[in-house]
């Protein structure tokens, strides 16, 4: 079995740093790299490029809201086109950034708030597919299971990879429960390395109410802005590596 | 004989215009469209985009260095590797926007700073000319004849278009005199029409020494930011015209 | 009688500019300058406070969100404190700048979608009048009559000078008629010099609908950021002067 | 003997952090808290000062240059006048959300650039006191011993804290070692708390060519932004506490 990891990396912006991008290079196979509007700079999206190639690990778009005091965590009124033209601006930006140094954008993977916006609106979707797709059209598109993001990318043609995040519960629709709530976020390294495995032997996670829930992923995120986020990520790796399943980028599972 | 006109496009930003670009836009061949460092922002390059196709107009990069507050004509102490990733996010950030309207990136042109900077420094004009050619080694770099800018394009293998500023004073040595000199800016229509007539006629330009020099250029650069530069571009359009000259975007004149 | 006519100066930016502050300068007896969140700089700021104390103008501080690409008119979802925080460092800022000027900040008046956050929820407004009270208990509030903002400046023991729109159509509740809407702008000169006449001489405003509304204001507001505006203002100028009525800042009315 | 602790705060932005405010805030007497343009925000500063007040901590501007992408270290190409209302700007918005929380601004420190640019011209740093001085004659300039910054101070009549850098080498003329030369910065815990010791018992340092050299200081500055700083302050507090020095703000030195 093939499976991916991904995280989002290059958040930081001149002095500052989310987290240890050099080291969790080495645990994913998938970079998300933040393209200078919600976090990230042109010197930073090129250091992850060349950390990426020197790793191995291939590259993805991480578009976000021209909002970097809110880190792209609020919705903000943009207009369908206004959010296009925003996405394909960044997108465009890392695709040359990254041809430069001879590696391809490999894929797509939407930040916080553009992401939900996007998700919560399937004409919005639709445009912001028809956009990835007259860029490059061998873009894939990073998704949840089930999401209107999911559904827009296969109505346009585009490859998706579907996303499954470790250490979030779940309900039993198969949406994750929010961060605010009791439960909502696995700490604990057994029960993550449980949930790991779970997935990986079966196919499902446990709902918070206790049920089994198919969930159809092919890459695991793991979270790079939040405390303990590097060994969350070698964990995840290293369950990954004792099921016997292989670590790949995207392009190696869904051709 | 062919001959393009260039001017700077879409160097507004949010509620700002710098200049009429609807009606400039009807005027000339080749748009160099602010990328959002110095100036222009998504919603504004997708715009200039759009009237540039439905003008039959072709589109350039027009990068600039980020200072917003000095519009990009303030040196800045950046280094030769953040200049290229500069350069590079907005060259590429433009090819999306264009891309997604189905309208090719034909040419790039460096913006105040950024151009000074890259043509003072032989080494940096290197670096910028091997990224610009690994992103798309087609593109047509706009540069002044005899320029390191120039002299560099022709080093990495790329195309490019010499410019003449009509509205602007030659020394001796074919350099421009300092805005801030007497004479520096060429004002009246009549003065003005008789230095394209003999630009197109005879390839050349009388000095401010008084002296006949060659410009072996192909493309007139008129100015967007200034007061009149319309009426400035209308004139040197109408007496393009009269020469009996074909006006048409680079990629027509250097193939 | 004493009237007070102010306008929003100084909401260039760097190169940009919205309107001839210079001319503008010499008909208001009030200026709200832009304090470098939606519009407005450092030195802008600066040329302002010089320009308004040479023409004996009054100034105030003119705060906005921190949304230059919206021009400060889009909501954003900013919390009651953010919202302080933002007013007050820009009150602050301009405070400073005018103070080495030996200028004093004599009012304040919210830009756009600001004031219309305040002005939509009172317990909002008292937090900020209560903000604007600490600050400077002498400050001179700017407010529609009947607004949330000037009942919450009343509660706080603030002074306010009410507002009176001349260009623009009111309702029967006495609102602005939306600018969308067919009406809401009025244009015609002689139209608008009735309305500043009978302004003037009764207090009144004759509704879309055609009644005749009491409009209990002394400063009339007239705006920087539209074709023409320089013409309006000295229109309303001329009437108030033909008027007899004298122009003074808003010190000298509410004192 | 009285002496100060004081360090740069607040110097991070929207999600980041540099260093550990909070904890920080409990080892200084005095906190130099950046304005929003090298670092800092609105909501960050209104923290900044909130936590000061708590902890009976001084608060202090520390205005930097525009560049919060190179973090305010870069000498950017900036007029006397520019740099004036750049300054005033920052300090008039602390003090403004100062006031609201009932905090007096009680002095001013430098950030990195703007320091060494001020400190590099007399005539510079003249502009910089008078218009410091027209703001609040009472706020007192840290700067270090026989500096540009503090001649200046005292040509314009206003107090200075003369300050101290216990972990820094110095050369003979009493000047920095840079931070590139060996032996530049102090890491040594014992060594730290010997420099310390000396410089409160004799008011000298031992300079790096193995000399004694007089240190006319009231204030230890220890950084914010580096590994260790926290550590680093602790041990400095508890150093002047063995001494039996007693910690507090600048106004109770220069009275």
């Amino acid at each position: 079995m093939k499976i991916d990891i991904n995280s989002d990396m290059g958040e930081g912006f001149g002095p500052y740093r989310l987290c240890d991008d050099e080291a969790l290079m080495k645990v994913v196979s998938s970079a998300n790299i933040a393209c200078g509007f919600h976090a990230g700079d042109p010197d930073t999206m090129a250091r992850m490029v060349r950390l990426a190639k020197a790793n191995g690990v291939a590259i993805g778009a991480h578009p976000g809201l021209p909002d970097r005091l809110g880190f792209g965590r609020r919705d903000l009124p943009f207009s369908a086109d206004e959010l296009r033209q925003q996405m394909l601006y960044q997108l465009g930006a890392l695709t040359a950034i990254a041809k430069a140094e001879r590696v391809p954008v490999a894929h797509i993977s939407f930040h916080a708030a553009m992401g939900n916006m996007v998700n919560r609106d399937p004409a919005l979707a639709d445009v912001m597919m028809d956009a990835i797709r007259a860029v490059d059209s061998n873009l894939i598109v990073f998704a949840m299971p089930d999401s209107t993001i999911a559904h827009a990318a296969a109505r346009a043609g585009l490859k998706s990879l579907l996303l499954f995040l470790a250490d979030r519960a779940y309900d039993a629709q198969g949406k994750l429960v929010a961060r605010g709530l009791p439960g909502a976020v696995i700490k604990e390294e057994e029960k993550l390395r449980g949930r790991v495995r779970q997935f990986l032997k079966t196919g499902t996670v446990t709902t918070i109410e206790g049920e089994t829930l198919g969930v159809p992923a092919r890459s695991i995120l793991v979270h790079s802005d939040t405390p303990g986020s590097l060994e969350l990520a070698r964990i995840v790796r290293s369950e990954i590596e004792s099921a016997g399943a292989t670590i790949v980028p995207a392009a190696q599972i869904v051709e």
